[in-house]
């Protein structure tokens, strides 16, 4: 810890990387000697295009993106692409398949049905309060696209293999597991991700989608609900969320020249996950997890214990030990460790010594 | 100048008040001792909710509304507040008046026509390439509103007295000069502006609604498209900007605090714009205003040379003596200073002696 900075186990708005917000702050009066703010500047300002530029180019090395990928930055967050995915993609009587793995995915077919679109629900783990990932899945093969949701924050369970849909195209909302690991691009049609998980500060979407979907966009939209405004602007159709991209871009250079890639980002986050739910699965009962293990979320680590006296002691004790961000979600109760990108090993460490200490003393 | 920095006379993202920058930066690693950085806090963190609830209550304050006005934070800027508007008010069969000003009248125009919804367009300045504010106007009795744009940032035109619609209530762009000078809030229906002219950096949408436009909203809109989810969840549906709205509530405090109120920062405001227009004015000629006078605006001094030649040399020059942002908007061309409640009365005092000096030198 620096400057008296707690370990941020927060959901979302989450932990960002040390180095990443002490270079915002050392050019923050003044970015590259530009004479103003990041804030300040101009986004048709050759400093700023470098900025957005780069954000895309990183985004397509580190997932190794082929020409008919474009990487898009929207506002609205996940919630907004729940709606704008139907409205693009389902305009010509066309039907998508949906997996109902949690709230996430419920909202994205209710979104869907709001706009009255053809949709059905292939697989959903609502028979045992969303607590597994489904599978295997029949998708239908005529469908427009196959919508996922590849990570659950609130349950905690994520998709640790994405399903064959035999060449339907997969739509995944990966706003909670984005750039946590490699994964193949290929079956993809879109993927959007808000980034105030694993790659920046809330008020930026980011979006990948695919030539074969973006040929599917009406012309008769409003300009900031389709993706072809997007792409045929480079997200400069009318003025971005700079600031946000601008931090994007800088933690997308971590990934990339700190953690080195991907794969070594993959390697520390399955490393910090099964430490701590190993402290769980050895701590006698004390701690209970509440996904089922096969399922479980590398990036969300959701866990019960004996009452709500208990947690809430827990909790405030965390706290006073600069262990924050553990409460989980309102609509569950119980505790969630979120260890997105940005959290350390050094923070689950501190997690792990602090949960052995409060079970041996109340056990 | 401090640390290096310009005088920035940006049309947007544009100047911030140098203390609300100093104060970001001192405390960007950790937030009022909560032990996070601002990027890293929840939203439903007692913090943010108190930095969500001060930019309300001074919003409220500042343009002393009364109850039946809400204020909201959105995202997508200006230009998803054209789609939304029609959306989400003329919903039965209702019509409703536009004003044509501009690019921005124009283009809020064209997203209400692409959704089919019926508008009529009761004055246009068009003939003279929107170089002036029409008047006086006979709105329809029957209009759910009348829509204006109050500034033109690309003419450098503004609205000095708004129109009177005889109850049709009024739903006003005002992206470009939002917080600039009080106003009668009264016969607004709804009123919107991107925060990166006046309030804040790019990447939210300040939103103020009256109740009884709100009664008006559908139910079957998507969420993130719908003003009552903003007002019925306090913008908290899902994760807001975050970031950008605790900018503005430091830029609001600034105004109400520092400079003392709408009153006082439209005095400031008028004060430089007279300044710069009287330079223009007292050129003989060298500079040439291109709005018509009495429809100038206070925030976007819109100017030409002889040719562009010297208009090149003229930004170039203006660049080197630290004066940046001078450029006219890429679809007219020409010059402009942007004279938003940030730019200081020193800056235009150093922008009107460059000028005089340039204009001795090629004269």
């Amino acid at each position: 810890m620096k400057a008296n900075r707690i370990h941020n186990f927060n959901p979302g708005p989450a932990a960002l990387p040390l180095p990443v917000l002490e270079e915002i702050q050392e050019s923050f009066l003044n970015y590259k000697r530009c004479g103003m703010s990041i804030v300040e500047m101009s986004h048709r300002s050759k400093e700023f295009e470098a900025i957005l530029g780069d954000a895309i180019l990183r985004t397509k090395r580190l997932l190794k993106l082929d020409d008919r990928f474009h990487v898009l930055f929207l506002q609205g967050g996940a919630t907004l692409q729940f709606a704008m995915i139907p409205m693009n993609f389902l305009t010509d009587g066309g039907s998508a398949d949906y997996v109902n793995t949690g709230t996430w995915s419920t909202n994205a077919i209710k979104e869907a049905r709001v706009l009255n679109k053809p949709i059905q629900v292939v697989a959903s783990s609502e028979d045992k309060q969303f607590t597994y990932i489904p599978g295997p899945i029949t998708f239908n093969p005529g469908a427009v696209y196959a919508h996922i949701t590849s990570n659950n924050t609130i349950r905690g369970t994520q998709w640790s293999r994405f399903p064959d849909t035999r060449g339907v195209p997969i739509i995944a909302d990966m706003s909670s597991d984005f750039m946590s690991r490699p994964f193949d691009a290929r079956p993809f049609g879109l993927v959007y991700a808000g980034a105030q998980k694993n790659i920046g500060p809330a008020g930026v979407t980011l979006v990948i989608v695919r030539d074969d979907l973006l040929a599917r966009v009406p012309e008769n939209l409003p300009v900031m609900l389709k993706y072809t405004t997007f792409s045929s602007k480079n997200s400069l159709y009318n003025t971005p969320p700079a600031f946000a991209i601008y931090v994007v871009q800088l933690v997308l250079k971590w990934i990339e020249e700190t953690v080195g890639g991907l794969e070594n980002m993959a390697s520390v986050n399955r490393a910090k996950a099964e430490r701590l739910y190993r402290c769980i699965d050895e701590s006698g009962g004390f701690y209970r997890g509440t996904a089922e293990p096969a399922s479980r979320s590398q990036m969300n680590v959701t866990f019960r214990l004996a009452g709500e006296d208990l947690e809430k002691r827990f909790l405030d004790e965390a706290t006073k030990n600069g262990l924050g961000g553990l409460k989980g979600h309102r609509s569950v109760g119980g505790c969630r460790a979120s260890l997105y990108n940005a959290v350390s090993m050094e923070a689950v460490d501190a997690l792990v010594e602090f949960m052995n200490t409060f079970a041996k003393r109340n056990g």
